[in-house]
């Protein structure tokens, strides 16, 4: 069973005041590069898991004329937010653990996930059931925590010399690991970037293409903080193909 | 044109003296997961891309029954000292230069390269040699040095608190590094670890497996000091097909 850190007040609440929860997609740097990797969705049936506020789940219905979409997420505050904001019978939203989820065979054209899937323990199981529950060409695009970011048994920008690095270790020592954000002890799953991608081929996914996500010269322009990932990037975007 | 480094007598000299260099493919710690990836090699046609010494085409002409092996090297004391070691005639070496190189159509089912490609600027025009030079579901087999290992303004482990950290930065500010290995102010180029496979992705390349190497519990018992490759991996290994 997940953590579901999401549920508890204290962390429900930091991650509430986060950009991209009070500004949906656009206030997630990657957006940009994650939507540049997705299908055409015009009467497609999507899922999304870990929805969380289904900001995702209301675009792809209302912006890019999806026909159906299934969000899906383990954390009930999010859920009963997410819900509020829609009327649209042609958008569902389900509690689901996706440690233990069964999903519906050959029954979505594209799966998506943006976030989740380093608080997974069991990856490979997870990746048959999407595998399973795509028709044949299916696009499954999702982003995690870089391995990178997920990696150092100490994470945390170190400065030495005017020079600021980022402390590696543990980068091939696959597993939990504990950090406090937003709350004291939040489980995440790291491994190694061949990891996620030799899961995704031995599950039977093409890949089409990985990004390490790095600011554009704009995006750096207007937010300079973000100039650090391009010393060591945060997320990892990736699109694959049944 | 390529730096040539292993033309230069101090570098050559030092090279020489490496287990990899002295033992050939056992003494390279990472050449079981090399060879692991491998393709049935009878009656195939072979090339080596970055020969060196030869050690890995007279392999696979004398321990697999590859039908004629190619080596190109871009180092002319490397093919001297590869040409001695054996009169065979369905084994090969000729000079060329990675960055210019042009190769002959369809005519192999192995291409095969150690650690050679981060010495190259224009990965995608070489690819699409490597590619064209296939027959088709001809396979792709290479390793470079980790793009952790490269990426570093300033590379080499630090130590603080008892901890030892490899000091990340620059990972996504991709082009030449100069560093001081064997000789001084030897240029190698870092590129990230997708932009290695998307470059393969582009050019047609389906993508089979990925290996960040790290060493087993068996070669760590054999030789501690690998124990940092678990922290921090210095070898990439890929396998793709045409």
């Amino acid at each position: 069973m997940t953590q579901n850190i999401y549920d508890q007040d204290n962390f429900f609440a930091g991650y509430s005041r986060l950009r991209r929860s009070q500004e949906g997609l656009a206030g997630a740097p990657e957006w940009a590069s994650l939507q540049a990797m997705l299908p055409d969705m015009t009467d497609k049936r999507v899922l999304d898991l870990g929805c969380g506020f289904g900001w995702f789940c209301r675009w792809a219905r209302e912006h890019h004329g999806a026909a159906e979409v299934l969000g899906i997420d383990v954390s009930e505050k999010m859920l009963a937010r997410a819900r509020v904001t829609t009327s649209d019978p042609a958008i569902g939203y389900a509690r689901g653990d996706m440690e233990t989820l069964t999903l519906a065979r050959d029954s979505y054209d594209l799966v998506y996930s943006s976030l989740a899937f380093h608080y997974i323990a069991d990856l490979a199981r997870l990746f048959g059931e999407i595998h399973a529950s795509l028709a044949p060409g299916g696009a499954f695009v999702f982003s995690v925590e870089h391995p990178l970011y997920t990696a150092p048994s100490e994470p945390g920008w170190t400065e030495s010399g005017g020079r600021k690095t980022w402390p590696l270790d543990s980068y091939l020592k696959e597993g939990p690991r504990r950090t406090d954000w937003l709350a004291k002890d939040v489980l995440k799953y790291h491994r190694s970037l061949s990891t996620y991608l030799n899961t995704l081929l031995a599950t039977g996914f093409t890949l089409r293409y990985i990004e390490e996500w790095g600011p554009t010269d704009a995006q750096l322009a207007a937010n300079p903080a973000l100039a650090e990932e391009r010393d060591r990037p945060t997320f990892l975007l990736v699109s694959a193909r049944r």
